[in-house]
């Protein structure tokens, strides 16, 4: 009896619902709204990563200054530090108000036109592929509010300019660095950077650079390069009767844990440029690969450095890591873990052969930062072609080597040259270069009228 | 025929699938366990942020420990080290004891009843809205674990009362301060959190403060000032002849990490407020903000330092940002990128007018702390009626500055006053002044007995 | 009239749908979608948060780092640096090789048989339960893709040995440390790993250790009693007439930078044991509980300390903070927050007991590693079966305390005899402790032909 009173209802309540199938669209549409809530919860999990992988790059500003000043003397420690902020400080205004623009803007295979100021263009982000209706059409394949893209590429902007700082420290006039690197972030790395993640000619050629290891870490470099050669060394580095006198970093523990703090921020550098979750396997997958080139690195570093230099150098095993990551930069979704081993281990290797190389050649980069995020970010763009697999999670062909030579040169060339006509322009405006008296000295009293340890008794070096 | 024995298997199937409605429904129902399972999802995501969002914040006594000790003498550290951990651990007792339920208890506009001590009340979170069955009505709004709700809130918490650790360092009692901070946690940040984020008289009069420039900042700000007020200046600061001696902060280095710890760490505090991701654009939007406002903030405190000091002080550069990051907290979500740069840019200005100011007037504070939570947390508890727009991602109606006001003047009279009370109390009742001695040889020797440094050739200065 | 020609659409729409079910569900079937969509975010979710807790506990590296080297001698700062930076890539390899195949390998359940080498066994995660096909089937309870499971694994295996560092600080070679660094993750924690969480016999009879106050720390804590063990003293510590004389640390920032970046990494090291989010319940749960704990056990050790030591000492006060994590981790998901009171308040009292009983035999351990790690880590062990309660979120049913001591006396015997023979080992082939002049010089120079602070004027105590 009881079915019979369900077949009387099923008769009273279900065929009615179809007979207003209308209406009862409008009441309630229970697969509509599962639709709605799992795209909200996909552009929410989304978003979360994003913005976390964006602050796991920005804190490398925290590890970038504190490697950059405890490879420095003391009396510039607070010259450093201050640049350290000031380049990020100025980097946000200058990527928001064109750099942002100047990248991501639809446009040419060559330059952006449309949206380059403030953010202003159209956009219906998180909208994605061709539901997208907007003026940044290249970044339409992660589906993440408009805000949330700008500040990961922010923080990525910032890198290039800080990995200058390094360079050029301890005889770099602090209003010079602070004007090269808001033209460096504002016009120079986004031009560049709209050759490949901007939809340009390179992305078209198949240019393959998932992280950066050219758009952002060569670029950095080149422009490091740049400023290493027009300043010149440091008084008392390359003495007259062709020695080369080390000159020591002034805190080995700055140094270290500003190391482990980038390693951190690198793991929001290459599994956040994923640019979102799915269903999590690249994202383990890069993470991995990453962890593993950079352990190669800091192993191989450590042996080159025993051998050559007879001991286990702290200052090697250091940049050997940052090799290591640097070099897994560009290929860490295209290549498999033991591949990464390999990448990592030639970046240890390869870092301590630069740094002896660039001594050799007489031009002076106090932290090595020449050989770290140039030498090895361009190993690490070739890298892409040499272990890259088909079917890899970075879901795209294996570039020939010659297209990854073509993009390398191309920007490097760009880059190189463009920084190196800033640098000159620079000097001939004023100088870029503090004076003697003020180099000996230190930068901290010259430039800040401060001292970083004032209670401390310190050796100043001549 | 096909088609016929389809006919057949749909009234064999379908059609007692309704006639056993029932017995189906509770074998499966996809509908129910789709919507369950989104449900799941969604409040798993709320709570991975809102905790992680916690961490952030949590980190930010890594922030102010390294900004206090840096910005104070050597002979000091190991008493602000020491302080600044045992805040914390205070802190976490007293907020789950009693500070927790006063805030967010069900009672009256003016104080909770219910459910204060250890989180004894009942509580069916994460139940949203009307669906919630408890006595913590006041956060029904995130549909997140009770446990979550309490971890994000303590953290919080906890930086009011470090924050007055940095305007009395370097002449309190240890145990004075202890105290101090035990009691401000357990009744007095939580009595005037109530009227805001408990659903107090504040929050129904309109009052907004997203993520506590009042509600955390210059609650902070008034109980250091009263401090220092009460404690008097270190000896040697202020000179008879009216001269005042700057007296430098021992560690540099640990000043600018400590900044930049706590400028990640506000990413936890200003874009987990939000205390849920929902489409991520709230998140993203105050991220831009925070940020946008903190880069400001350090340009224009740089400019404003080279201008009337003539340098472009670290210190005020490191206290730049950090007026920035406080000065967008209340408004971080009701206002556009564009009056976050601006916002942060007059709290730039703001702090360095500001520590020029407390100078003057002879009120000692070591760090600045007064400036750059009182001062700052005043402005962007205002800029939020200046500045506000209606839309925002914030979703609340923009308030009148008068509103603005109120609530300034009431949470800071009574925080000030009931903080001035307890500093005399605490005075009266044994002193809250270290001795002249200890206070030349250092607090770390006299309290601790213990030395920061002890491998190191440190001038002690008197 | 409207409503008759929904019915004639339902005939003609309907109807037929039913008929052509096949091909419709061909065509789209937006109930299996939707699942797909849900098991997606859900696996996505889970990792993201597994690959976040991974990076919060990699970070550990910096906070041992700085603990260990500041609560060594300035002299030995370097050494300190590059063992721990060292300890993490090499485990990295060795996880890698061979650690993670031992562990979770399917085989017998006292040790692995399958897929041992460089992760290459069948594995079809993220798949769960039953649908689970691979020979890592301990690890089949969580949704996470297989290079998730191990990034979260490794990092732990590290923390192991980064353990040991500490405690054979000031007076190891640096090659000797290595080799045993390297077996110690490559074999011999994932042999005691596997009884626990590989499935094995420990977890057949019901043994519980949530996050690893035993399968992590106290094997750590054994390996470094048997290093301090063979290695002997250092110089100077205990003096001819009885006395023990105090090594003092030489940088108390960076061991409290250090202690609070560990506490920060415990945010990852226990919530992010869940290894998936669920519907956060345990995550909050187990993150308020670890706090808790660790507050505690710094209040504990203070007033321990202020009354056996007559002062608040900080190194007492980080130590104690540090025992409270330790003592948490195994019982974080058996036990409510009142109860994690109890047990980092014991383990406060306990660490400050310990590091005077550890002098007192004689046995130096310059960090107290051993009373941290070891003695609170057998004391959380058998705190899960005193405060354990059936229904708690870690879902299982309370161990018994034998059980308890069964799995800690057989993974400690295991872990020390082991551990002890291999010591004498390298002993004997070479010997394990530097020169006694190198030890007064300092293992920097000796070791690295290097200085940590070389600007610095340096007391080196003999």
């Amino acid at each position: 009896m009881k079915n019979y009173f369900k077949s009387i209802a099923f008769l009273l309540l279900v065929v009615p619902m179809f007979l207003f199938a209308e209406e009862a669209a409008t009441v309630a549409n229970p697969a509509e709204e599962t639709a709605k809530a799992i795209q909200t919860l996909t552009v929410g999990l989304d978003t979360l990563w994003v913005l976390v992988a964006g602050m796991l790059v920005f804190f490398m500003n925290a590890g970038f200054a504190l490697v950059e000043s405890g490879f420095a003397q003391s009396k510039n420690t607070v010259n450093i530090l201050a640049k350290n902020f000031i380049v990020f400080a100025a980097a946000t205004f200058s990527y928001w108000a064109i750099g942002w623009g100047l990248m991501f803007g639809d446009g040419t295979p060559f330059y952006a036109k449309d949206g380059i100021f403030f953010l202003t263009g159209l956009d219906n982000s998180p909208a994605l592929g061709d539901d997208y209706k907007g003026v940044y059409s290249s970044m339409n394949w992660t589906g993440v509010p408009l805000l949330a893209k700008f500040f990961f590429q922010l923080v990525f902007a910032a890198t290039a300019a800080t990995i200058v700082s390094g360079a050029v420290a301890e005889r770099i006039k602090f209003h010079s660095f602070l004007i090269f690197s808001f033209i460096l972030v504002a016009v120079m790395y986004p031009f560049t950077g709209h050759w490949v993640w901007g939809g340009g000619w390179l992305a078209e050629l198949g240019f393959h650079d998932f992280a950066g290891s050219t758009v952002v870490h060569s670029v950095g470099g080149w422009a490091a390069l740049a400023g290493a050669i027009v300043l010149g060394a440091r008084k008392g580095k390359f003495l007259p009767d062709g020695r080369i006198k080390p000159i020591l970093g002034h805190n080995m523990t700055s140094a270290a844990l500003g190391t482990l703090i980038l390693w951190l921020g690198w793991f929001g550098f290459n599994p956040g440029s994923t640019m979102g979750v799915g269903d999590g396997v690249t994202m383990a997958h890069v993470i991995v690969t990453t962890n593993i080139s950079a352990a190669l690195g800091a192993l191989a570093s450590t042996v080159t450095a025993w051998i050559i230099l007879k001991k286990p150098d702290l200052g090697m095993i250091l940049n050997g890591t940052l090799a290591g990551l640097v070099g897994i930069t560009a290929p860490c979704a295209i290549v498999s873990p033991t591949s990464a081993a390999i990448i990592g281990a030639v970046s240890g290797v390869l870092v301590v052969l630069s740094v002896l190389f660039f001594d050799k050649i007489k031009i002076d980069d106090p932290v090595g930062a020449t050989s770290v995020h140039l030498v090895c970010g361009i190993w690490g763009t070739l890298a892409v072609a040499i272990f890259g697999y088909e079917g890899s999670p970075a879901g795209v062909d294996v570039p020939s080597i010659l297209t990854q030579l073509y993009g390398i040169l191309a920007i490097g060339g760009f880059t190189f040259v463009v920084s190196l006509a800033l640098w000159f322009v620079l000097k001939l405006a004023g100088g870029i270069r503090v004076s003697e008296e003020e180099e000996l000295s230190g930068l901290d009293l010259g430039e800040h009228g401060a001292e970083a340890y004032p209670d401390f008794n310190i050796r100043v070096r001549g």
